[in-house]
């Protein structure tokens, strides 16, 4: 039995709610369940400096957490001085699994910053946020298009989902909670695309190494969970 | 005539909004007009270094804004490795503001911090914050309260509420947004207690001086906006 | 009766000494009673990049305190790696001050920097140090004009100086010395024009929050004070 | 056919040579081709403070590049004043990967630290570490061992060795280097046991996202490459 | 003939003033020529942690430039975020120099930190800083002498100055000022005690190689400005 | 009798092995005894800002040591956020020794980057540095003499070689290592040219100041030390 008493395959209720912040070419609030993420995609005419002057654009992305989107006050990274390793690492995956969607030629010689900011967290706060970057994106490079700054129809190739697993008290599980995740012996992360294909994987042992088998069944439920995911990307946008 | 169409003497629709994260001890969405910031109070069993052993506590505060909540993308802090020297300048007010109206003894050997994330920005961000951050510290202290861990009945003293003022094409006038303050010649930021009485003033010519009566007509507006935001807070919190 | 034995109105000794440093276009050593800045006014044919092509140049400051200007030594900020919030937030008041008194598109496309550091700290170093700053950036006005580089006469269009008040057990009073400052219930300082307007006011209630009369004694207290300082900054540019 | 003209699942000519450096208590210069990493096990009778009197060791990695072990000068992190993005993701892989077959409770409240330090980069810096840190990492235990340090035979629970596998020009291929790495559509880091199962899988899609098949293709290739590693790891220590 | 019209062996003029700072238990105006370093000496009753429990004492130095004590204006190191090359060598050259006169055990378990401040530099910063920091760490002694906080008579052992040579135009020359700095072929720094011995020697050739022989000859001129200075340090403190 | 039984004048073994990096323009693993330095040196087509434009290339340097360089695990500078004192005066050394034997009219408007990064520390770190980076920067310069890249035959003027001497009990010899090193009275690094002349000298008293004549004993060590590096050199290039 799941704490939150969800099925092994059951996502946690999701929202994608866009239009949140006024000033953003494309923003969206992501909820998967009390994992809250305030995504913002800001359209720039300038690219970084080993990025000029080769005819394409680029996709970047940044993470945070607001000090006390945790359960005890996380110190601010601003006041640290330095974005910690789990930041880098996670915002270095979103812009990653977002860039493999997006046609960079076709953007022009333009950025798109998307920010992902932690409002509350439980669990599953990577996943959430390139899922809801995919939906601010996609608002932004409709805004483009809607001023005639880009004119392919296919800048943005596919929907872009993602979504965690792990093997619960023996269980393989969908869409773990920081109470499932805190316990899991096994947590992978899937990125994949509305077709079904793979963006990116990562899955690690936090105790025990997990045979193949169980990893493709994390694949199986990850497959679900994603498709579940772009339909709701899909009636976010329609 | 101001860009908003507000009288002289009218604050933009303010709204205060508890319990909004759910793990912090208080927390208080603020709006004034289209400033939205989110505040959290959270207590920590510990103090710097500088206050242990002296038999009272700390109430302390840090103000960050998102990168996108303004007009035009601002540069994470984090990614920066450095707090610039507005913010500084911000969370030391706000934090100097609230600690005028707390029993620091009362509080015991504990550290309040209140964290001030600026959502969305159109003037005004540290006004917002303090009327909001009272909020947010009164349900981490009636939350204290309600587990017998202080005694005292006045632990907070009074309200706290802020507000700006300036003049605007030669009229003063309350409560600037951000297409007045860029205009305005003065702007003057007023934290006043319950009973009317001054914590903080600060007022400062962007361009042209200004004289001893146009500043004493801040004060007075200053003194009517507070008068209500004290009222809201009262509303919020009863 | 005050540490000092001053009468509540009584500056402590100030004085202003030009061209103390053989290097800079202008510099004064400034002495209120025990507090003693060195003050430098640098100018460079060089603008900040937000500010190039304007047709308007730039005057900014820069403050520190050597390490053993105070009864305890202080850590250098140069070995911590940061500038502390009292310094960024002192700094951004000089500059903010001397700019309302300099015609900046008369000034031309260049910069003049202010350099304020603290030899020796008694209370009072942010008021000295723009007391003597108007007398550094006078003279390097003067040097320019010396060199025909500016045309206009009034670059510099007033005079421009600074006080501190406090209500001290009970008592209003001037240009609080560190003994008094450290137990002021309420500490203000005021930025003032040669013809008696307000450029800055910064007022704090340390302990008790103030009322608005007691803020207006301060203020006359302040005019005064500021009247004298006025006086001679004019004897010491003579 | 592959740039080096190896047969699709064949490694690169591997090197394990222990006891490089003579005060390390386990070390390795371990090469993969023309990928040669120097690393060093370091135990200390310390512990970061999160981990203070739990009755349990850590195992933690670090990981540089000498700036010219590539083909163009990279610049020195030390003088750049932080560890980039990448750095930070390896260390981070490195230190989970080896934590997950040791005992931390067997080991005691010690830490053993793992620096990988890559003198020469080909491809494949982060596999070649991970394979060699087994080496130096197990000879490190083996000094405990006859020191009496520890008493458990099987604080090592297990070998530990990664490899990388890629889709290059349409073909899945082991152990790519950087002439392949920087033409191939996927990307496929893995860490196993020695017992055949994983520990960690990283897969990322340069271009174009990849199947559920080819996924499968490439860890088949990696099961056999880390047999193989195993295997010569065996010889090493032996 | 130099710049100065100063004889090859000739000292700039020398002035040592004692006891400029109110607050430190040492402190010295050292001139030499137009070259002005205000040095103060700190005790605290504290330790770096390397060295608590040993018994025995510490005196370490730190050194800066006000910004504009250089022709044109240097960047202030605490906006930098980092002190500089220079400064780091100099200012372990300043303590090293001091602790080689010092008897750590007789001084008990203190920490004295000599700071060199340079109010205006034209050449010799780091000789006339040794120079001073002698005077100011006999006082700050003398100071603990008269409080018993030392018993022992010889904790300062000796006097210790220092003085640059270089070989000008061909001509070795002492106490090198910014107009010969600038110029010289081989610039070399002599620390020598009371009594004519060695503590430090830098002999760097800026140009050209320089033989045995041209260095002898700049240590025997150094030999005679330290004499020189050393009689200045014994007026002084007398 | 030294704790190596070497004779006073008797360098460790010495080794100078070329082309140890497959990328660099030059490269040399140097070894003296146990210290082990890996040297590479990187020729870029540009220069540091303040260079450009005056028809002449630079040479400079950058120092490290690998955590476990050293007997205790040393912090690594890259996590630490900076570069120690030490590093930064030993990196600068390395430079001004280099730039000494350089033409840098005939380098032409490049920069050459020689990277010190000792592999085993065993006293003598930047002795060995230098005497290992000419051999580099000599390999450095054919290498593009053999793509006409310059033309002039002297480039590289001369040799240049460094050694240390100290005096150990009593008794002055060549060539510390660190048992001695950490015992020694007086320790002095020599910087020499091939035909005999000084580029740079840095004696230092650890404890007692030293005499005239000791020094001078040091610098006839030093002499014969450099007069064998120079050969070993010459060996290694022809």
């Amino acid at each position: 039995m799941r704490p939150s008493r969800r099925a092994p395959d059951q996502l946690r209720p999701v929202s994608l709610e866009r239009g949140v912040v006024k000033y953003a070419e494309g923003s969206c609030m992501v909820k998967f369940g009390d994992t809250h993420v305030l995504v913002t995609a800001t359209l720039e005419e300038r690219l970084p400096p080993w990025l000029k002057g080769q005819g394409r654009g680029w996709v970047t992305a940044e993470y945070g957490m607001l000090p006390r989107a945790t359960l005890e006050r996380t110190r601010r990274e601003a006041a640290a001085g330095k974005q910690g390793g789990r930041t880098v690492e996670i915002q270095r995956l979103i812009g990653r699994s977002l860039r493999a969607a997006v046609d960079l030629e076709a953007l022009g010689e333009r950025q798109i910053t998307v920010d992902c900011d932690v409002i509350q967290a439980d669990g599953g706060t990577r996943t959430a946020s390139i899922t809801g970057a995919w939906v601010a994106l996609a608002d932004c490079i409709a805004w483009m298009k809607n001023r005639n700054m880009i004119k392919a129809n296919n800048v943005l190739r596919d929907n872009v989902a993602a979504i965690s697993c792990g093997i619960y008290q023996g269980t393989p599980v969908l869409d773990l909670d920081y109470a499932e995740d805190s316990e899991a012996d096994t947590d992978a992360n899937f990125v994949m695309t509305g077709d079904g294909r793979i963006i990116e994987v990562q899955g690690t042992a936090e105790k025990t190494p997990f045979s193949q088998d169980e990893f493709l069944a994390l694949m199986e439920l990850a497959r679900k969970g994603v498709a579940r995911l772009v339909d709701l990307q899909k009636l976010a946008v329609a």
